[in-house]
């Protein structure tokens, strides 16, 4: 058989600046890429397992996983294929098809997701719309109690802890007392979150908290964190009635392999980064001063920013490309030119980025590219 | 937060000759070492993704799909997280809880796990019993019948091609025709078989074939895949009904990263090596013949062997052990002295192994050291 080319190479995201949120928390320090070379064969952390992979001693599966229940404050944890992975895990156990679920509106597609695989109905949050698309603890409040008014039995509920949106941080502690008021259980999604900023899930008030190593915690695609209370462990890691020690939820194991031994390695590093989290939304709030300088830049979602992830509106740069010869391309071509990437091929009405783990001078350099390239057409604003 | 020493190397494994089957097929080419270096990044297959992860153009998931589907004859293919993650995606889209489903008596323990997950009620199929454990045609077809004669609605059929506990190769289609003539759809579980041998899902009378990247196509794991026939593409890649380009069962996307660029760079040569199928048999019946010359050890399953994965009886190392100072561990210490291991430790009763891809010099080192250790003990025994 001929196979095609793949083009397995990444030059160009890894040779430049990359702008773009999703790949920003990715990054595997020097610790995870040794471990991923050691441990790059199929079945590799599974050399020394007698039946369950959380109980694997060598690698320390289970040691890191007492040191992952500690870092977010969790009774038990266990390691999925991603977040979207463990929000359906916890539908799956606590919900039958035809239940009702409250999310946040700003929650992420895969949450939406989740609930449709489990043949779930949803009810919306409404954010406070354009220009914070803030979810409010009020907002929850209000939603949540109108349903159980109207005769809704909610079974569970769930809140995007930072959205991918809008970047914006909401308030875990007030909404999880609220659904606690109420008597329904609830998921954080920590996907943009945990690894990016401390996560204490008890303090949060929360019941189960859910974690993106691909996104957050400088681990190899895709493993997931789902973090949960006690009194939840028998629902979410019941075991099979003929495989005694399989935990059917997890299909026996998850995450094998290269995700979770860069995640493991990757733990102390990360475990060492959120201290410095202050810095890092400093270091946003500085980028967002000098890129709202730019006459026609605008920050949108909540402000000061409390998250890296930062989307603006950028009539500027959508009324060069209605003259530029290049249309739209003329900001990602002008970019790259630069070495900075990451802003989608096209796109010139608004932007998502992030400078998370960027020093200052990094950060300094893109903010004069982009100045540089509105005074360089100015005749075309 | 102090973490504590997760022991992230595997010398032990890497440096000797390992036996242990679920290592044999996902040992990477060195293809796929330099695919895991570039995209060892969290979201590193994500770049130019406009939001569906089967149709990334850069690098070439779009194109890799087209080709694997050719490698095992579907209409349609996906990659999932595992063998297991297929399986229970096509019962969960074809099935509702308190659903029958058959399967053969050999079936994998996730096979059971897929179904319990999904609330399913499961037939089997019993094999032949000691010493061949076969799962014959017939005894699928009759299973079927009374199954079907006692009123009992079967949704759905899997076959286990090759099955982990003896590795005999069942007669898929065969088994094939008899669920079909039923009107039954029929899973094959390739996980030991796809990337091994050579697989033609239409040829086998197959609706589905589900593999295992870590377990036999030299891949990181985790990672699987699942191909259909075109008639069941509409009820496992059904879209969301808010989010229209996403697949509901596959929970947006599956596989990101480090797993399915090692499988997209293994598959040339993946392709070429199940050309040499007949001599890895070839290899394996002539080990499986050294071996048996050792009285008190004898092949077990079906003979003679049509696959690597093999297990011996071996009574004559549980007559030393009850007599050696160090009992059950003599075996796995002597083994280990002369660079050989992925036997179990303290294991003498009976052992699965492989020899799949080592040379003939390997296989001769690897009999000549079980002779000699018999020999060494032969006034214990």
């Amino acid at each position: 058989m001929e196979c095609q080319e793949y083009g397995l190479t990444r030059n160009t995201e890894r040779d430049n600046l990359n702008l773009n949120p999703l790949q920003r928390g990715g990054m595997l320090p020097v610790e995870a890429r040794k471990a991923l070379i050691e441990y790059a064969d199929g079945y590799s952390v599974c050399d020394y397992c007698a039946g369950r992979l959380d109980e694997v001693p060598n690698p320390s599966i289970s040691g890191f996983l007492q040191d992952l229940a500690k870092f977010i404050n969790v009774d038990e944890v266990r390691t999925t294929h991603g977040a979207r992975e463990s929000k359906f895990a916890i539908m799956h156990a606590l919900c039958k098809p035809g239940d009702t679920v409250i999310v946040d509106g700003n929650a992420h597609y895969t949450t939406h997701l989740a609930a449709e695989r489990n043949k779930l109905n949803v009810i919306e949050v409404p954010n406070n719309g354009h220009p914070a698309y803030e979810i409010t603890p009020e907002k929850y409040r209000e939603t949540l109690e109108n349903a159980i008014d109207s005769g809704i039995d909610i079974k569970l509920s769930l809140l995007t802890h930072v959205d991918g949106d809008y970047g914006n941080l909401a308030d875990a502690k007030a909404v999880g007392a609220v659904t606690h008021k109420a008597g329904i259980p609830i998921i954080l999604n920590c996907a943009y979150s945990m690894g990016r900023l401390p996560i204490d899930a008890k303090a949060l008030n929360m019941d189960f908290v859910v974690g993106s190593g691909h996104k957050s915690m400088a681990a190899s695609g895709p493993i997931g964190v789902l973090g949960m209370k006690e009194e939840y462990s028998d629902a979410l890691l019941k075991h099979s009635k003929r495989h005694k020690v399989k935990e059917i939820e997890m299909l026996g194991c998850t995450s094998r392999g290269a995700p979770i031994v860069t995640l493991m390695a990757s733990l102390p590093y990360v475990a060492e980064r959120v201290k410095h989290w202050d810095e890092e939304v400093e270091k946003t709030r500085n980028f967002v001063r000098q890129l709202e300088e730019i006459e026609g830049v605008h920050q949108i979602g909540v402000k000061p920013k409390e998250h890296d992830l930062t989307r603006f509106e950028t009539p500027v740069f959508d009324k060069i490309a209605e003259n530029h010869p290049r249309r739209g391309f003329f900001l990602y071509e002008e970019l790259k030119k630069r070495s900075i990437v990451g802003i989608k091929r096209g796109q010139t009405k608004w932007f998502k980025c992030s400078v998370y783990g960027f020093s200052e001078e990094q950060i300094a350099y893109i903010t004069d590219s982009f100045k540089e390239i509105v005074a360089k057409y100015k005749d075309l604003i």
